[in-house]
């Protein structure tokens, strides 16, 4: 590992049973010499809490910590995860197990940080969690009558006379129902998350941080508000699209912008998918640069080693069964150097975004639970606007609606289907200012209770927008369109919009089809105050999002002056007080060439003797990072 | 609804949480006040029990009144039809409710008719039907020893020693017990109807009709022996394919052969399928009147306005969200407008058939069992012949073979794979009076016991056709075949004939394939009495089945007048004492040009100036509506 | 029957209903008369246990003889194999039936075996199997700490301080628990078995022997270790591909090294797959002899005539529902009159081999439990080899690693994914007296107790090897690759392999796929003693892989003179004391042509008039049977 440059080891996060191996009986020995060891070969440690794979003994002696399915199944010991979220004996159980951690390494110097907990997934469904949801719907809305009336339980005689009598379900029930089991469980999750926490913060130093390894873009809770409760975001980075991991990245960003962690990425593949591919050679220290360009300040690999026996023996290693060097070893080694070499440049810098694309778990939920054509995935629907977004502006910040944009020029919200009146005026008070918003197909549906939305599409914002949606229309046949100069297909969703303005402006103009969109129009905007409102009523292929993207981008002035750059080269730029960091990554198997305008010409980091303005070459998989004068 | 020409409401049918929203607390006047409200704005109604939604505090203190599923689970308060259809308690609970429903608007003048529950579908497994299951079996069986010897149960080592042992599953059980299963659930829908019909009858008025809403093929019950009880057959229509649905109007019609209602069709598209596309513009229009063609006296549209909030928000609508006019509305008033024009010449007319498509619940139910290859779906069999039977013979009746015969000239029996002896002579003795009975492949293979008949296929009918078959082959790719003067292919099964008397026909002849189908017959027929009988033991290709029903039509002396309109065409004719009516639809979204044969000129119902014979062309989506005498 | 030459017939398995109606009324008369029958018509009998069947009124009064299955669900009467393997109380009941018919029909001079049971398959998961499985893992491992330390239990905190804690389940556990559980599945189907052979061996005649019929690829249990019980192998062949299914023959005869009996096999077609279609005209006759050319003794068809009712109606039969001929019944008829006239030369005749296939149960598990990429099929993998071995070596011997392997010159391994120190040291032992081992792609990796060898693949064999694998690269896509001069592709796995000593030898290189393998050599070899170790690291292409099998069946000197028929003929040879009988089959459809070297000419068996040297030309599903003197 010292070889290798590794500087950082995450250690304890599955150790209970070593920790505590019968009730009561704690060892620490083993775990104060590892981080003995590690201090010793100048390797900080993030310290996990072990509580997501309770020991044997324990989930036999209580066994209300098993968590429940949602059909009725209590979980076994054997696996991971196996624990109930809500149980009150296990949060008194994990509270004292952090507290222990606390007061014996929270003044250890070669701790930097906690981990509570690993991946936090999967809610419970036992009787303490029926009990909880109930109690949390009685304090949200007081009496059942205001349940009913909000949730419309008129509807197919669902009407309750009591809060007990509500089911508990995650899927196949009520909207309303459905999006308050999601924020019930999101509550849930950050109370036990502070359930470990408390202690933590009770007794350990505070220059040690609290983080947890969150998973890209799992919805099962809410991510903004989870990270409320923690000082720095981590995410476990499996992703294989180079383009859905710049914005997994950039999620991970935004949860608290700022700088994050990539607390678990693979060292070539993974063991857990239908089918475990390699990455090819070179590709993990690209997609290293990649972590390090959309702000990640450390980058750690799962797994060092593979336990001999256990469910992840196939999981990619960096040392063999045999404890030698595995074929990766050497790619991650030369990576190590570099960002050894490459670290004091990157101190102090991180990415800044003068466009947003808005990422709104309600709205997810919602599409999710009722996506009306199997195929429309509200996370495609992110990724497609995300992908034209980075190339033509930049760096890109994906944020949640209700924090401060007053930073950015551009946002774009591809279905922000749950809109509440306060977070459309929140969006108003930005455009007023000079904000241009794009909102994308499904926007402004239903409110805070996913209710529809009486004003029709996009709900509050219709008035401002001087148009709304008169119909909907599921596809799965694309529909021909043409828009921002180009003949295409509008895909997945298509609306009709009705301008109730004059002033409203049209663009583009749908194809013959089914009928009811032959000739109307595909997007209509509107001024508000200094900035303005524009509806895009349908996903375009990715051709003709681009080239619209790109006219929505130059439109507000926010066009990246690498905005030219072949489709397969990314360009991150990292800023500080004094200058920036430009990372170019190709991500292609073959070399790509092109030039770098004279605005972005620099000083390459790490091999200083290559140039670094101009015509610039990258073989596959090549990286370049380059040290650049701040943009004036 | 008033200035879109709507005459009729349906209400009640999941409101039994506001008719009783906690137990004996009846509230009428929100009722009341509805239905008066629809007679000021010239509307009947169609009032339905609400049992297919009880609510949340009966389930609760009453747990036995929910379903169990095949598999042992007990159903939940949340969605719809969670209650057990055989539970005394909940039938006491319904049956007091339809009384009291009875007793308040059986005198209602504006109440046109009753509709009980909602869309009969699942039963229940509950403790309670067990013991009615083991009860019924021991009613019609006698002894469990008759029994055993019926069901051929010593194979396995199945034998019963008592009733109580016998299995009460849905699938993968002996045949015999399976279709006993069938008969078994039908009953029970049928008491559990009567049960709410008989207060209703008590109280209300003669002139009020009960119905119910069934749904096409659906096939969880005998929708013959259930229709028995009821005045007027209803049926939701949310087919897509036009010929499909034109089969299903006519199942419809023939389950009383009489008119029938759409109790419910979408106006423009649903939201429970996986993916829910839009009817095209004007489609909606030219469905409904097929539905009119084929013998509906009402079409009624679900939904009117979405609820707010609930599991069908993405259901199509008339009024948008906001309460106001959706884009389908237009076409829906149009329609209305159209139906009061035509209403007067529709008056007292209905179809009337020549030719029959035998549809029998016992046989449909005996091949879902056993299919032996994946994709025989034995609505599909008939759906393959009813294409060409209607294009070719104009009208269609779908009936069960157990009805009055004597109107026919040709019946075409495509899987008629349960043939009990007594329905074999009732066929019988219509084809020695002139009748042409044309089976198809798996018909006669099993007695009322779903037992092997040792006669060989057809059963009782071989010794008629002067043939049997030897052996069925189960079919993935397609065999060659000629017949009716085209080279064509066989699917999914064939049959080998074996004549047993020199006065057998041949047809046809298998080209090679697996060595045992090469060179044999692919039809044989036999003279029996005035008629005869044929057998044809595959389903051929469209084309090739085409040609074939063409030939048995004129044969019979059954070929329409219409039988050379282009594919996308339809023809439906309303005969009533002095005049018939031909509906005219192209179901094309490209306008088609025709000329109407001299006998079936008339006279234009909608629009009089138009020319009603000749060449005529019809828009996509185009109707015309002729008034003409009846034929001489 | 006695007119189709049927001489055996199979009864009794699934009588219990039949024999015991009532605890306790045990039926004998029925059986006697058969038995009687059978002898009349010169039909010897195969007397089966009926315990996969228990009647109605065993199972409601010992509802614990059900089994459970890994979800927990308590099987219900109604099909078969609804038993519990383990059952104390069902292990009683069976000991007392077979003791019974042992008694009654153990010196009945008509019968001449047992048959165990049918078609042993699902384990129980019930409270016995529990605890039973949680006794054999003390019983083997002694304390719990062993077991932790085996199982690397640590690992995800898995460490139990109880046998009682451990999981009971077939999937989604620590890879060792489920060898184990397999392991332990195995020894509870032998108790089970030998629970009923016991008393049949202490009343029965010697020579009557005792089978069971097992299921071909079947991977329940290790069926090597089921046979050491049982004097004599029995399959169901049920399989329609036919160099499977000649696998699947040289499987069975592998089991004991000795002749085998086809138990079941399909006259026609089956009726439990999803497409149940039927072998053409000619190919049950040709599967018959490709029996027997693999040393079938016997080959028993299922069934004679279909039960009228049950779950089996549809399967293929010789008598139909009317107890007449079926079509197949002439085939048969043939068949059986063949087969009287070939008996005399084949008695004392069986095949025997120059070359092995290795067939291990562990490692199949071991590769299903964790196939990382989906489409790894181990079974497939050893067909894969199996095919050009069987081409060009002619007889193929697929038997255990762990057997006598002295009369072998090559010996191929393919997925010889668990190798234990003394599997190694044995086959190490028979490659220094001058065998050839092949080891294909996953060899070599696990221990017996599922764990990663730290050596490296090929684990023990490495050090022999000089080369190890330094890492896999699970495929979806092939890679380039060329070998024994054949430019073709690896599949679904590739390994890098890095040698050790400069005496070994590579072959073939990858082309440039993931960076990884590009120019990596495709396999190794190296001498050891007189023998040689080969790996190839990948499944080539079929002819890539027919052209390096051919090389290194040539090399091992084990080349068959009958190498080069064609494609589509099969010759099987069976070897007596003082003659050879060579059975020819053509498995196409249409008649092929070919030269038969002047080393194998003979004499016609079924018909001496034909030519029986030189060009032969068999028609399509021909078969010819000569005699030889034996080779030299």
């Amino acid at each position: 590992m010292e070889a290798a440059h590794i500087h950082l080891v995450r250690i304890g996060e599955f150790a209970w049973s070593r920790m505590e191996p019968h009730e009561g009986d704690w060892q620490w020995d083993w775990l104060d010499h590892a981080i003995a060891l590690a201090a010793k070969h100048h390797m900080k440690v993030l310290l996990g809490t072990p509580s997501a794979a309770p020991p044997a003994w324990l989930t036999q002696k209580y066994p209300e910590t098993l968590r429940v399915s949602n059909a009725g199944v209590r979980d076994e010991h054997g696996n991971r995860q196996q624990f109930s979220f809500i149980s009150a004996r296990y949060r008194a159980l994990t509270h004292d197990l952090a507290e222990r951690m606390a007061v014996r390494y929270g003044h250890n110097p070669n701790v930097v940080g906690w981990q509570i907990d690993n991946e936090l997934a999967e809610p419970s469904f036992d009787p303490e969690a029926h009990k909880a949801f109930h109690a949390w719907l009685q304090h949200k809305y007081g009496t059942i009558e205001n349940l009913n009336q909000k949730w419309w339980t008129s509807y197919w005689s669902q009407t309750y006379s009591d809060f007990g009598q509500i089911p508990v379900h995650d899927a196949e029930e009520n909207p309303a129902l459905l999006l308050n089991w999601k924020q019930f469980v999101t509550d849930t999750w950050v109370s036990y998350v502070r359930n470990q926490t408390t202690p933590i913060r009770q007794y350990a130093l505070p220059s040690q941080f609290i983080t947890t390894n969150t998973m890209g873009w799992f919805d099962g809770f809410d991510g903004y508000t989870l990270h409320q409760s923690l000082d720095l975001v981590g995410w476990d980075d499996y992703e294989t699209d180079w383009t859905d991991n710049a914005a997994r990245h950039d999620l991970a960003r935004g949860y608290k912008n700022k700088n994050f962690w990539v607390t678990e990425t693979d060292p070539g593949f993974v063991n857990w998918r239908p089918n475990n591919l390699a990455h090819d050679k070179g590709e993990v220290r690209a997609l290293a640069w990649q972590a390090v360009g959309h702000g990640a300040d450390a980058v750690e690999y799962w797994q060092w080693r593979a336990a001999l026996n256990g469910q992840e023996q196939y999981h990619g290693v960096i040392a063999g069964a045999d404890g030698n060097p595995a074929p990766i070893y050497a790619e991650i080694q030369t990576l190590g150097a570099e960002f050894e070499k490459a670290a004091p440049a990157l101190q102090g810098t991180s990415p800044h975004a003068q466009v947003a694309l808005l990422h709104d778990m309600p709205s997810r939920w919602a599409i999710s639970f009722q996506k009306q054509v199997e195929d429309f995935n509200p996370v495609k629907a992110l990724t497609a606007f995300y992908g034209p977004l980075r190339h033509r502006a930049g760096t890109v910040d994906v944020v949640s609606p209700r924090q401060n944009l007053a930073s950015y020029k551009l946002i774009v919200a591809p279905g922000l289907n749950v809109l509440p009146q306060e977070t459309a005026e929140h969006l108003l008070a930005w455009v007023r200012q000079g904000g241009h918003l794009l909102l994308g197909p499904r926007s402004g549906m239903k409110d805070a209770e996913n209710a529809l939305d009486p004003h029709l599409q996009p709900g509050p914002l219709a008035p401002f927008l001087g148009a709304h949606v008169s119909q909907f229309y599921g596809l799965v046949q694309p529909v021909a369109l043409s828009l921002a100069q180009t003949q295409g297909k509008g895909t997945l969703w298509a609306e009709t919009l009705e301008p109730t303005d004059p002033a409203t402006q049209t663009e583009g103009t749908y194809g013959p089809s089914n009928g009811w969109l032959d000739g109307q129009p595909v997007a209509v905007s509107h001024q508000v105050g200094k900035g303005k409102i524009t509806y895009l009523s349908t996903i375009p292929d990715a051709a003709t999002l681009d080239a619209y993207i790109t006219t929505q981008v130059r439109d507000a002035g926010a066009l990246s002056p690498l905005a030219d750059l072949p489709a397969d080269i990314e360009a991150c730029l990292r800023t500080g007080k004094d200058h920036t960091v430009l990372v170019l990554i190709n991500h292609a198997r073959t070399p790509v060439t092109f030039t770098l305008p004279q605005t972005t010409a620099g000083k390459d980091l790490l091999d200083p003797k290559q140039a670094a303005s101009g015509q610039i070459t990258l073989p596959g998989y090549g990286v370049r990072v380059l040290t650049l004068p701040n943009p004036a």
